[in-house]
């Protein structure tokens, strides 16, 4: 069985021996080219943004095209494609919505006051981040260098990942009902949000993280449409959210699984998450906020309760005093150059069936 | 004497009767239509940034030939013209720059901890913003909702400004010396970051500003170029800044008046700055982070350190305990809807007249 199947069908932007970028969906271990049809003139094109704008009426009637079409239009096999950053990124926002992970950060970094933040179950926290540095999955990842305390300037010796879920908006939008979720986003693809905890914890009061997650932000290379997910009853929320979060929306059953090197590490489930996509862009847009086509929001790191279900290695490592041990025989705390991650999703179907992301990799360098 | 002479020729978009948006340069009260020349292709664009893009030499030899051009080419009236955001934003970021602002912050809103941040001192304290809500002087801004405390939704009770100084970015890069700061930042604008107190002080923990400061961030319509500008010795600062951030880079001689509705309330000094704009680009890209043509970041809160110096109604008040009287008898602690807000701006030009950056205003609406 393909994890890639008429049930699936994920947009991406990929290139042959020719170095021209252009739309294809995803069909077993082949790309289909779309810019052979252009349809509706959004095929021919080196980033997404224009089949994303189109809205959810003509995303429906495409996908139903091709999945009539894709499987009698040639294949390349991706051995031969170069895959391309799908869309570009407008505002890149990350937010905090796993309730494990929140409680094991605070609990781990904030020992002195391990709750959650006072807000926390009253809205999904987020912040900003940085578009420009939203790169495709196989990127190199440049060990950043940062101020890790009062005296020290160096290369970050807590390099981290965060395996998170996030969104592609299409459809622009401000104020946006729980209930309009689907209008509004495309579709799904896996993020890395590279994270340097060292930095990170010289530089957050009172503002945020800053330098700690501006220098790389990798994502996947294809965005499966929210329609091919199966939907199902998000987890309950008490308190009860005020009414602008209400109703929650639906979960996806996304289950991610992160990979150290040669080892897999972790299992994340996405469907444990505390609040859902929708919540997070009605929260997002109620302030008045706009969101543009192409917009990317992150779920935050995606956590289950138990250790190996850890979406960071600050977590899996209780901040690099537990280390892992790999199938090489040897331990890590945090990463070290030369470390490869891969974080690779499963979800269920709309139809039932197990449909893939794929994965997003980044290799540390020094 | 005009604040719009030949020493200063700052960049806007603008249209006339024929609604194209299109580059001109600013004389005296009236718009030089560049669009006429073209000159490397550039000026017949609705958005600056194609001459971001074109790098210092460029931008010094198109100031030397606008300067023998523009007197002689027709003006357009101010009053007949419409301007535009000057250029598509790509990242925003805001720093928080300003030493009285941050003080004034920590003992207003944490009086029991009264203290800068630990690291402020060290490093220039950023977050990052949503550029799509970057909107161009005189768009109206809608108080924003959002959740005031455990229990409450609602409008802003809070809504303040941010006056500030912002930095046009136009050649990209990474890891940015200070030494290299006018070969990448092209101009100045000035900034009012519009925030939410109630909203900030709810969401804050522990990811920073969210809902508070992204519903709008005005900015005026003319880009002054940084030739324009003479440059003066930055503050002496200690500790000693590491590497990286040395030398300091020049102060610019900016003086921000703040009018609430028909009152001055304020004069901002943006020399006293702690940190300078060129500090905060080598900041922002030490870890490997890049800018790109568009990129915009501001100083922070720009504030002097008596009340009368304050960028902000929250110092200017006491968080609103000390109201101010406004000339028509009225009090104020913060916003309210109708009032207007105009920040306006004057400099030490590079010849050593005075120069303006023209205003950034908006008007509060329900």
């Amino acid at each position: 069985m393909t994890l890639f199947g008429i049930d699936n069908l994920p947009y991406g932007v990929f290139s042959t021996a020719d170095g021209v970028p252009r739309i294809g969906v995803r069909l077993g271990d082949a790309v289909i080219d779309l810019s052979r049809l252009d349809l509706h003139g959004v095929f021919r094109r080196p980033a997404l943004n224009p089949l994303l704008a189109l809205g959810r009426p003509q995303w429906t009637l495409l996908r139903a095209q091709i999945a009539e079409l894709a499987p009698v239009l040639p294949a390349i096999p991706l051995t031969e494609v170069r895959l391309h950053l799908p869309f570009d990124v407008a505002d890149y926002t990350d937010f905090y919505s796993s309730e494990h992970h929140a409680a094991n950060v605070s609990r781990i970094l904030r020992p002195a006051n391990p709750h959650l933040p006072r807000a926390w179950k009253h809205l999904p926290i987020g912040y900003h981040g940085r578009s420009a540095t939203v790169v495709i999955s196989g990127t190199p990842i440049a060990r950043p260098h940062g101020q890790l305390n009062d005296t020290d300037f160096g290369p970050s010796a807590r390099l981290d990942i965060e395996a998170e879920v996030g969104f592609v908006v299409g459809v622009p939008g401000s104020r946006i009902a729980t209930e309009d979720f689907a209008e509004h986003v495309f579709g799904v693809v896996l993020v890395n949000d590279w994270s340097a905890r060292d930095i990170q914890a010289f530089e957050y009061q009172p503002l945020g993280p800053f330098l700690a997650k501006s220098f790389a932000t990798s994502i996947s290379p294809w965005v499966v449409p929210l329609e091919a997910f199966a939907t199902f009853p998000s987890p309950p929320q008490q308190p009860r959210p005020q009414p602008y979060l209400l109703p929650a929306g639906p979960a996806l059953d996304v289950s991610l699984r992160v990979q150290w090197n040669d080892t897999e590490v972790s299992v994340a489930p996405y469907e444990q998450m505390y609040w859902t996509a929708a919540q997070q862009l009605a929260h997002l847009t109620v302030n008045g906020a706009s969101v543009r086509t192409g917009d990317l929001y992150a779920s935050g790191t995606v956590s289950g309760p138990a250790r190996e279900q850890a979406g960071s290695f600050l977590e899996l490592t209780d901040n690099g005093t537990v280390p892992v041990k790999l199938a090489d025989g040897s331990q890590r705390g945090f990463l070290l150059d030369g470390d490869t991650v891969t974080i690779s999703a499963t979800a269920t179907g709309a139809r039932g069936t197990t449909i893939g992301l794929g994965s997003v990799t980044g290799t540390v360098c020094p």
